[in-house]
């Protein structure tokens, strides 16, 4: 049994949807959670600033002694896991290919929906995962920069938050896919306006639950998974508490398991 | 005649929308240009980020010698010009009193609006600096959170920013307002829905014409014009300039005086 920590990270908050999920599948766990709510969010930055960002955070989570790194962000995986992976000496998982192996493995057609960040989008790294592993897949993907604001202002069912996912989804609505993969760790709580803008026949898919068992299948294989006795968490963010605390407890349904402590990076 | 430059800095690129009225109110002045377009935005911000961030980005600038600063930014101005003014030997002016100024002394009713972000809005400045001019003076203040995702995204009349608008200023329509301050470099790009929300009897008023007129009067009386030849322009970021470019044209009605040159911060 390994009682190190599992190291999480994300450009802010939004990981706590993936977080939630780690703590259900893998209950004995210790777990540092690393949000950089003083930049957040990195959807419409640049790759080089995003990779410098995400490896102040990595660096950061390594001086804790992690057993593993989940990348608990779509914009991070998408544009930098690699350059993440070079300076890890610990396995770091990312969400982006734990997801599209579960729209491979569950769409009832051969073709795929992405809907991400600017940044998620333009790193094309979904076409490129989905096509290396499945040659006859088609892919549409599309950005939708102003869901996570509307996600953080807490609009999930508002009257203008249909608009606009209305105004990015109708082009998916009329077309053969069958899998519309969630591309950001804020978008699952969007998910109703998003099922009603692309119609009922697309099956939607996000990153928590995939991203939590290719980790739980992860530390298995290494013999790493600690099974046994009270969890410890900590809950890290880079900018006051307070301007997260809300919405930090709306990942969590109301039972957010810790509390968030400021901390400055090197 | 003093040559020095003038130092003009914002969180991101809204600045540029004061930038661009103090050309034209001075157009022999040389301009350097500093957006922190890597943390944009600060507006939902705790007031410890801003600071700090505000304060590198002043030390940036006073290393080029300005002769005075402008801090082109409500949130900004808000939450820590004295702080700014505190650590730089030149004379810095910000957005928020030059804006009250003018409300005040345009103004036909005895009752000013103030939109802007979060962080503008929880300073409370606009309310203190307003009773300290003026103690008969009702106020009204609101966060609009989304108004700048929503300018980013350029959707300046899209159906979605109207329902927007009305949802955030609706309350603001049934009252004695006579006079809106639009408390964020980016709403003026939004001038036409916010005016459509609030409806016709009030007057809105931005930041960046009284914010040229008082950076005028200051170098008059400071002894500090540059009067004749031809200004040269810097405008430094620190993201990726492709990231900005569109909207800095949009900022400039298309004619956008330089380049965007990326710096990094010490």
């Amino acid at each position: 049994m390994n009682n190190k920590p599992i190291g999480i990270f994300d450009s802010g908050i939004g990981g706590l949807t993936v977080t939630h999920e780690i703590i259900r599948t893998l209950p004995h766990e210790n777990l540092i959670y690393l949000g950089d709510t003083a930049r957040v969010p990195y959807g419409s930055r640049d790759k080089d600033i995003i990779t410098q960002f995400s490896l102040e955070l990595t660096r950061f989570l390594l001086k804790e002694d992690p057993k593993a790194i989940v990348v608990a962000c779509n914009t991070i995986s998408a544009t930098c896991l690699e350059a993440i992976q070079a300076i890890s000496p610990v396995p770091v998982i990312g969400v982006v290919e734990p997801t599209i192996k579960e729209a491979i493995s569950t769409t009832k057609t051969s073709h795929i929906g992405v809907i991400g960040t600017r940044a998620t989008i333009a790193s094309k790294i979904y076409e490129e995962k989905i096509r290396s592993l499945h040659h006859d897949i088609q892919i549409t993907t599309k950005a939708c920069p102003l869901f996570v604001p509307l996600a953080e202002e807490g609009w999930f069912d508002h009257a203008a938050s249909k608009l606009i996912a209305d105004e990015y989804l109708k082009e998916l609505r009329e077309t053969t896919i069958g899998t519309l993969i969630l591309g950001c760790t804020h978008y699952p709580l969007l998910k109703n306006i998003i099922q009603e803008a692309v119609g009922d026949d697309i099956k939607l898919i996000d990153s928590a639950r995939p991203t939590a068992e290719a980790l739980k299948q992860l530390l298995k294989d290494n013999n790493l998974l600690r099974t046994e006795g009270e969890p410890e968490y900590k809950f890290f963010v880079t900018d006051s508490p307070t301007i997260s605390e809300r919405t930090a407890r709306v990942f969590f349904h109301g039972a957010f398991p810790g509390r968030l402590e400021k901390v400055t990076l090197a």
